[in-house]
């Protein structure tokens, strides 16, 4: 941490915080500047908050720290890349990962329908949303158990695996017994509870931004996850909330060469909730895969104008069949397969 | 809604959309403008979403409410505002609340000497934190149950009634034994599960804005809690994350007439996060009151240096009790008690 | 500056770079932590940008200022708050000052009858715009120069200063010799030609902030102003851009304390343009005064369902003096006079 | 427009509004909902302002535009792409354009060193910043017309055109002597007097996308050119302004495909202020080619480390090479040549 005094602090009140971040565990090293004194607190500081407290002192302008504050997310722990996983699948190497499927399991058809296709076209995991978060109470909530049940039989039907999110707690241990992946949506990005509990799951967790949540904080949360015990953490940039309405969400692909920096867990990229409408989901794909992102998740419907959620957003099959050709251009223009 | 077409639709294409507005049961009634056609789908469409999946067809524009998607929640429903009582305090009536106390309890000692000095200084209400959502895995999380009864405690010795944020579906019950209002924090305004479970129960809930939820979302979420049979549902207004850094979050008082435009639901101010900083708090404060906030909820620690979260945030008490002059002043101005 | 260095930086590197600051003129003073060191860069670097270009080594993680970056702007430099004087009316006093007017001069009639009805209320300074900046090239433009005259009209009938807004370097000449006050627009609060510019003239200058700008940009800008050689700079806050649309900006109230701390710059609000609804304006602006500013200044029109420009956010005349009793109310409860 | 009415206005409410509209030489159509009436204004409503004056009558809830409100720049007025042709080199069409070169202009030599290794590398036009336009009154402003006289000299030496930006309406017709390419910065896209002052000039204009500036509102930046009588108009999308500090500022590259599906002028990405850091820069320059941009405009410096403006987010001659090498390969896998 570096501590920044006002200017005109005295050499008692200098003194004083020596003290006080000695007395907390830290050495304490204060560079006298022309216009105002700074006090280095050296040691490692990450995760922990006392010296914050420090800012409320009279005499302090500002504490800042220096190290980001996740460790076992971070490259430095870990140089080269995690991999990741799921069935034969694996996140986070040469080979691009693409997940597709409906929004929300709307009927048996609709899924089997959708999962035959999806996978014709070359995807290798199967989305498809059961327990459903929306905004408003008085929209579908989701097929639940029901629809997870159907996501059983869609992949014994078409031996993709299932990614699904879970939502709540009680119900971890339930999604884990039909998901390959679960998903933590960008609602509960900061639910810690939720993170807790999925930590104790021997099941990959796919760790959606949220709408606000800053590069460090995504990466804090999949601390929860990692330092709760389970390592195989899979990042999803799904746009952020910014002033411009002519998308649903800014997706923010500056964040794969951010994350690739900081950390080693492979991420993914939705362009359909990142832009919020079909006919922008193709380019920001492509966008996302020279970009260098692990894989891409996608929304397919078989007849979008009649979907009982995000049907503007979502892809018809053969569309989705056309972007994968365009997609494994570019893969193999930035030495990816697909 | 009103559904935009693309200019150059056919009539062909207009007589499809038409018929599918009305296999919804809605009724259709198409302007044709000089430029491009609109229908508008007569009917209460509020929570239904289907209409909106019009948008992923090939001739349409765009599909935009008219309505406000919550109903319970709006001033439509109730002209006059709505009152919360929490034992002999009033919330939404002529006289402010002013919730005050720590962040976190972190012992005894400091909860029983911060709740008599803020209770001195005119706080009706004691807030303080036992179940802690925490950014970091490695920051301190609460002392949870033995917090709980630490508040009881305070509750006891000072006659003020207690608000606790619950974090978690399984909590919920276990809080509502000792909390007089449950708060509902910023991170876990779109946790549906933790509304749906808070709705069942018998206590008033505070429901913190998200940092990046729209004023329409948050009503929506209000709206998990009063349809689920809550009527008790105090908001609070904590600061939104925007582009400036000076301030930890951008308090923003606008959504105070906002809020008592839309809904009848009584309003709080928490300058404390909405700033970030103890030296902006009674500023924004005494706006908030003379916004037509309801109330205020402010944190108080007696040494701020030493807080285990929110140290750089935290009052000390006779700033609060100074802060508490100033404010009685102020409300008096805009003819409210306190 | 702070510049942090990456983790495993050599020895070698760390010369070099204490090398390159010293070369630059500054002295280095190196901190080793446990996982990384940062080295001090001591000296005032202030607006000098040459330390941050050491960021492009490999070798260095990040480069943080330590000051602020404006000087004349600075609170460190005047300790009490500035005071702007205009005719008869002084800015930064005890006092608050209250401009009010049409956003745009319409016609002789409608400026003459606002005029007269802001005056009678209680404005102290008369606001309307000749040079509109428009966001679409087919919208009402202004009256140009037969605005300034109609404006230096009302100012003979009521006595009341005008300020009104300059757009063009070549324009600011001709503006003075009408306008008591110049304006410069959110949209050129990053026009450094025309700050230069206006900070050559004897006139107050009133610098709105930018939607998207920080509040250090808005004290730079202020600073070119004042480093040009024109003292009497007046900012004013009306709003900056967010992802929330239910106002048409919003109006950040914490600007005021974050201002006062930072700064002797008197600063004033506009809750016309921050909210974007009459609905709102009169609790804003009350929120404005509650929060410390030293002034308003507030769009009113006669019939604003007829106003060429801003309709939806003026008050009819006896909406403002309704305001504007309670504005006196409010001022009296923070110690100021209206 | 869609002029929407609060639930309960009367029926000699809607008439008087029928009338209004009409008054203004609009066609009204009403549709009387079940909750509220909604009336249309049929008619060419772009740029005119009047009709949304009548949202401040007590009765209006709001008025809402249906087209969008530019003309010349749209999609629908030229159904294909736009060409702007620049000495030899063609914008818009299947050949990609690159833009590189100095932030700033520092000296000859830097300026010869850097235009001669571009142009060996593959860019097809040499950036160089003459007039700067610096947050800070402090900084490094640019060496002006002098600069403008360097780039002639590196035109004349490496055949390569130039862009370069103009800052201010009365230095127009100077840089215009020496540059190619007029370019308005970030900070001037609402600047109308300027942009007013580049359409009446015979050179294309590179427009820059303001910070906090909506891709409707840039388009009407845009159509200031048009319609002023210059239709050689160039956008480039240069990162916004959001809630995130790990970038610089945010990349935006969902502008690429909203502006090809809303407009027909060409769009080129700005990687090197869009992130902030050279380390992105290359992932971003990729993406951009991905999404469908029709060029990129990079910051190139032999030594980054010693640049006056911008070192942090330059590249090297040597990385900006490897660079243009992968994006050889991506613009080939999306049909592009480079």
């Amino acid at each position: 941490m570096i501590i920044v005094l006002k200017s005109g602090s005295s050499e008692a009140e200098i003194a004083e915080i020596e003290r006080r971040i000695e007395a907390m565990g830290y050495r304490a090293h204060t560079i006298r500047g022309e216009l105002r004194s700074v006090i280095g607190a050296i040691g490692d500081d990450r995760g922990k908050d006392r010296l914050r407290a420090l800012e409320s002192l009279e005499c302090v302008e500002s504490v800042t720290p220096i190290l980001q504050p996740f460790k076992l997310a971070s490259r430095e722990v870990r140089r080269e890349g995690s991999e990741v996983r799921v069935g034969g699948v694996t996140l986070g190497g040469r080979r691009l990962v693409v997940m597709a499927g409906p929004c929300s399991v709307e009927s048996r058809l609709q899924l089997l329908d959708v999962a035959a296709r999806v996978r014709a076209a070359g995807a290798a995991v199967l989305r498809g949303g059961a327990f459903k978060p929306r905004t408003s109470p008085y929209a579908f909530q989701g097929l639940e158990e029901e629809g997870l049940k159907l996501l059983a039989e869609a992949k014994r039907e078409t031996g993709l695996p299932i990614v699904t999110e879970v939502m709540d707690p009680e119900r971890v241990d339930t999604v884990a017994e039909y998901a390959d992946i679960l998903q933590i949506g960008a609602r509960n990005i900061q639910n810690f509870s939720l993170l807790r509990r999925v930590a104790e799951v021997r099941k990959p967790v796919l760790l959606k931004r949220g709408m606000s949540t800053t590069i460090q904080e995504w990466l804090l949360s999949a601390e929860y996850v990692l330092s709760g015990g389970n390592r195989d953490v899979i990042l999803c940039e799904r746009g952020i909330r910014t002033f411009e309405t002519s998308t649903r969400f800014t997706l923010d692909l500056n964040a794969i060469p951010v994350v690739k920096k900081l950390s080693h867990l492979p991420v993914v990229v939705d362009p359909s909730h990142g832009t919020g409408h079909w006919e922008y989901v193709e380019a920001m794909a492509l966008a996302g895969i020279a970009a260098g992102a692990d894989g891409l998740i996608i929304e397919v419907h078989p007849r979008p104008e009649e979907a009982l959620s995000d049907g503007p957003q979502s892809l018809k099959p053969d569309r989705f069949a056309a972007l994968m050709e365009r997609a494994r251009r570019v893969a193999a223009a930035v030495d990816r397969d697909l």
